[in-house]
């Protein structure tokens, strides 16, 4: 039988906010959508900090840097510094400098943001090399590579392209090449319906390279580690805010934590009720234990 | 118990080819590997075809027009004709047009063979529009799309990028459009360890549009369909020659036909064994009816 998922409202929100000294939040669809904040969210935000409580940012998105997610949340309203920002692009780079201690340079599919997290931990990019190799596929096959690349990184890239793809899938092919990719999300949500994420990349170095990137972002429980690493946190009196069940939810069944979700983002009570009538227990850990219409409504329990 | 995939030598050489009016050639790694002929394999086709036998060449790959198939079949020895061939690219064309009908236009990842077939057929090719399309990705979210466009088609596209990604992904997210691929193969094999294949670009479709591709390509069925539609071919009088388990000895398998696993190409023995001793009877498909070291083979049965 899996978790009720309750409506959190009336006392429960305040026995709850008095149960938890941290609270991680996923951002997009939680504490705004594109440049809109959801209203009172930074309220919110605020008013946890102001009572002590520990609050940190947690996001998919490679796309930004640890100062440009503070930039974007203060511009937003919300009191925020770089301490408190688990970004996969900043993450990416402390896995590759801590956990695996990296000998070598990088092979990035990914934007600057994520290259610049990666430098700014001592760590060199690779290439990308020229964009176009002229000459016929047959170059490309055996074109020199870079001898000091030692992991192959995969994180969100507008210029992504076969040749991106080829030299990714001729590094990996030494076994003892790291790969590894910021998230694994298939949709970029953006007006107009989104665009493909970062996931739909990973699929196609995978299948290339017939090898599986250790992700960094959630499910995965890599951010929540750094965050109990660095803050001391209790799992036991901490909680997950987030607006998607495959990847916020789950991390957070995945780490022990109680979940919220809020429905002003990507995942609905529908989806949560299929979870939770299903046999399968791997489906039982998307259910979260709470639910609210939006993060605003945790408002009159600090109160 | 899965069949015994028995070497294909002495009389029961001569005896298989008394009991077959057809003999369907994979190409790459049977016939050739890249610009050089299998020794004797151009001898072999040839006195097939004297002897009265239909043949017939089938590839997965979708960079060649029929006409290009004739051309470097002939460059290498081999008498062929245009009608001889079943390619993934005719066939991608000859599905869109005779098997579903289509009204419309078609969105192609692929290059200049593919889109050349398909207007053979009468077929219009849509965009692909201006590769670099200015401004953000909310640019790209929302930019208007064509209209026309009944279906995506994703062949092997060594100008591959996000862009076209972003677009495919934006078609298919209408149920009314259909969704083909010319082949699922993640490897071109090329000296060098050769690069991506085909299957690793649909992998990135099938997952930003959450839907999975009609394969026109082997193993599937449909290019055998075809020779059997127009040359009224008879299963039980016909042998599927190839070098992968995975693509050509499913395909015959998956036809009812009799099957030979060449070893000039991609798959061994051992892998064969490997299935053999499978208890998954999805596994045993891909076990031969036979197997030879070359194609050349089966000359000394001709005589």
């Amino acid at each position: 039988m899996a978790a009720a998922c309750a409506p959190l409202a009336g006392d429960l929100r305040s026995q709850l906010l008095a149960s938890v000294d941290a609270l991680l939040f996923d951002c997009d669809g939680v504490l705004w959508r594109g440049e809109s904040a959801i209203p009172g969210a930074a309220q919110l935000v605020n008013r946890l900090q102001e009572c002590g409580k520990l609050v940190f940012f947690l996001t998919n998105n490679s796309t930004k840097s640890r100062e440009l997610y503070v930039e974007k949340l203060q511009r937003l309203g919300f009191r925020a510094h770089c301490q408190q920002i688990y970004a996969t692009a900043p993450c990416a780079a402390l896995y590759l400098r801590r956990e695996i201690q990296l000998c070598g340079s990088v092979y990035v599919i990914g934007g600057a943001a994520l290259r610049g997290e990666l430098q700014a931990q001592g760590i060199v990019c690779s290439g990308p090399g020229p964009e176009v190799t002229p000459g016929t596929l047959q170059v490309w096959a055996t074109e020199p590579l870079d001898l000091t690349v030692a992991a192959v990184l995969v994180g969100f890239d507008e210029q992504f392209t076969y040749l991106k793809l080829c030299r990714a899938s001729r590094y990996l092919r030494d076994p003892a090449c790291f790969f590894l990719a910021t998230n694994t999300d298939t949709l970029l949500p953006l007006e107009g319906g989104g665009i493909p994420g970062t996931g739909c990349l990973v699929k196609s170095v995978e299948a290339a390279s017939k090898r599986t990137a250790y992700v960094i972002g959630k499910p995965n429980d890599f951010m929540f580690k750094c965050i109990v690493n660095e803050h001391g946190i209790d799992p036991s009196r901490t909680v997950m805010i987030g607006d998607r069940l495959d990847t916020d939810i789950l991390m957070g069944s995945n780490c022990g934590l109680r979940t919220i979700l809020t429905l002003t983002g990507v995942s609905t009570l529908e989806e949560v009720k299929a979870h939770q009538e299903s046999d399968s227990p791997e489906r039982h850990k998307l259910v979260p234990t709470y639910y609210v219409n939006s993060v605003a409504d945790l408002l009159p329990g600090l109160e």
